[in-house]
């Protein structure tokens, strides 16, 4: 696996290959202070405490404990230096960021996945992150032509088209208009493309990546629609467009744009990044996240489609018998398990909270089934609250590992009745070339030696 | 008002005073290339069309718009640099930070609050936030000793007191526990403790801004005094201890700690911040912020409170007969509106999305009412989904500003029927030196220039 493979932080199921992580995740022997004696003493208190630990709690196996009338004092009275000097002043960042411990925890570029990087894709790194919100700074990118930091007290929005009042609106202008907060996913078409033709990406940061989910707040696009007084008869179709170099342009139907589609400027309680549209973004729901056009300078009003470049020529799926499919633009209940996943390491046998993400671009998440043994046998997981609509749902279940090979997959169904299809299911209808629109059923498998891998079932 | 009273972010309510926001915050004529002449017309546009859009939208005095045949063309045909050339590649920021724009957005510590920064508060800037989860990077902080960042390979919590067996655990351990993910609120309790004795500070950043809202992700507490076996009998309360130098210890009720207290190491989707306590804090939903120990590295269980320094000497409320309320945990029913907010200035007549937070310790917001008289007259605001419990809930409503003075409130009303009291209610209660657990009705006074104060109504 190359070193650009991203690991995940600390702390969570891995243990590390020694060439893979910086020195700062390495457990080192002089820093911790035990020499080997003592750490073989330790293993076995850890196994007795298990053993009754076990027995107590009903959880088979779960994490090790040592006896607090040993090591635990020892652990606890070696004062470190933080237990006894004086640490940092408030506001000494006055803007925060991630622990020094946690660096490796990275978007990250697919090297060679386009010929140049301001026209590529940067990962989101699900293999660390817990919850649902998607940390602003680790959002994944997708520019057609790079990403700006645009001042807003020159950015404008016009309406134009098929409305009685065509209107340009200043960013102090949308933001004094009734807004809403709402959570939403956001997922790239083409996130886990590559498993179309059989390549099993190493990780779940480059198989899943191009997923993240954020609070968005912003003016509904139908307010700005109702006061440019849009032609509810021959409007049926709008155009928005983003003042980046590339003028990305897409057509959404006019009933998406009356429903839940949003004009945003805000992300997760601040306003948007740079990367992801700064100061002003479409935001659809539901639909994958080419349409959420970034950088939002334009809305126009039609009665047809458009059928732009990146409508036409990209972002169709190639079917079977040559024909594309065009404006698949939903992105259908999909889930994968996140946490054990490609490129981790499991630490050793026993208890393990098995992690994931389930959504649906056509409602809420109604149940997510995980199998421990390639789809013979499923069990239901537990689900995070809140549950919301097009929203990531994050899901949790118990597992205890016996140290044999294991395959793993995680199986959403959603509040319309559908359940996430194997990826032979998939195939059968649409072929292997599709690039884009892949929800099917991910797994992930667990070697004896704990190594987690990517493999694909037949 | 002091260059240290923090201004609100581009693009909200303000018009900004000119020493008061770097040059790229204010409107530069060279850079939009209007003259004055140009910009006359232009004003007569937006009054003209802010007509029409009133009264085919409903919305009195909304924003106002230009005619897209005149200065719209003009605005989008004049190309700026971002929308010719090639922008940034992705992941040329693997962690992203906020645009350049918004560096004025900041956490900020209250001079003079105390004697020694590393034992004080930086404020969050409520004033510029949307929805309702905070970003990392601004969480408000208070620190008794300083914060660190600690080696998680190094860190250990132990589990002990009235249980059968003793516990050590590493963060490897914890993170292999089930674990859940909730979003709650996390207020100090002296939040608006200036407020008791009258003082009017300027800002809702320094009244209400110890106030933050995460998503966490840990172990249950539960789980763990289960694994040790705690003694159900015996065990009323547990203590926890923070792992910095102030060494910060709290007694919780055993009913609130087998409830839905966490042993948290996830903070929005990624490892708590070293401000907040990386890499393992409790979190006691509804419980002021003390309560939640950082740097948490022990968990007694005992049969009585320990009144430990930081609830026998502080953290307890001065009653008018002297007497100390003290183990005051709960957050009561609370709200503030937050845009427009003290130290920001109207921007003209007309419409106006006033918008603010809500949140109660004892469960959900059921409603929020806003005055624009100073109590006189109630309207009800609309709740932004999800509405959780003991989370912030944001709200908004609309108003038409006629120019004249006015004085806004929120009042929210929780589930379980509690309405926010008014300042004089507590008061004749509390007296004036409580210091913590203020929840009154806030009042911002709109003066006819536009500018917004902070003033007690009586």
């Amino acid at each position: 696996m190359s070193r650009r493979t991203a690991p995940p932080p600390h702390g969570r199921l891995l243990k590390a290959p020694e060439n893979f992580l910086p020195a700062d995740f390495r457990l080192d022997v002089t820093k911790d202070g035990l020499n080997d004696e003592r750490r073989g003493f330790l293993r076995k208190s850890f196994a007795s405490a298990a053993a009754a630990m076990a027995a107590g709690a009903g959880i088979t196996g779960a994490a090790r404990a040592q006896s607090a009338t040993s090591a635990g004092e020892d652990a606890i009275l070696k004062l470190p230096p933080h237990s006894k000097g004086l640490g940092q002043p408030v506001a000494a960042r006055p803007y925060g960021l991630p622990s020094q411990h946690e660096q490796n925890l990275q978007r990250r570029e697919s090297p060679g996945l386009t010929r140049v990087s301001a026209s590529s894709v940067s990962f989101c790194p699900l293999q660390g992150l817990f919850g649902i919100i998607t940390p602003s700074g680790l959002h994944f990118e997708r520019h057609h032509q790079g990403w700006w930091d645009i001042d807003p007290s020159q950015h404008r929005l016009m309406v134009m088209g098929l409305v009685k009042r065509p209107m340009v609106f200043t960013m102090d202008e949308l933001m004094r208009l009734p807004s809403v907060s709402r959570m939403h996913f956001i997922e790239c078409g083409a996130n886990s493309g590559m498993e179309w033709g059989n390549v099993a990406v190493p990780t779940v940061q480059y198989t899943h990546g191009m997923l993240s989910c954020c609070e968005y707040t912003g003016v509904r696009l139908s307010t700005l629609l109702d006061m440019a007084g849009f032609d509810r008869k021959q409007g049926k179709y709008i155009l928005a467009e983003g003042a980046d170099g590339a003028g990305l342009t897409r057509t959404i139907n006019i009933e998406n744009a009356l429903d839940d589609v949003l004009v945003a400027w805000g992300m997760n309680g601040e306003m948007l990044r740079p990367e992801n549209g700064y100061p002003l973004r479409l935001v659809v729901p539901g639909v994958q996240g080419v349409s959420w056009v970034k950088y939002l300078r334009r809305i126009e009003v039609g009665d047809q489609p458009w059928d732009t470049r990146e409508e036409a020529l990209h972002y169709v799926d190639l079917m079977p018998d040559g024909v594309h499919r065009q404006y698949s633009s939903i992105q259908e209940c999909k889930s994968v398990i996140t946490t054990p996943s490609g490129g981790q390491v499991l630490l050793d046998r026993g208890f393990y909270n098995v992690s994931g993400l389930a959504w649906s671009g056509r409602g809420k998440i109604r149940r997510v089934d995980v199998s421990f043994d390639g789809g013979n046998n499923w069990r239901t997981a537990r689900l995070e609250t809140p549950v919301l609509d097009k929203c990531l749902t994050r899901f949790n279940i118990d597992w205890v590992w016996d140290g044999k090979p294991a395959i793993l997959q995680s199986r959403a169904i959603d509040s319309t009745g559908y359940v996430q299809p194997q990826m032979r299911q998939l195939r059968a209808v649409r072929g292997t070339r599709s690039i884009y629109h892949n929800n099917a059923i991910q797994s992930w498998r667990v070697a004896e030696t704990g190594e987690v891998f990517n493999v694909q079932v037949s």
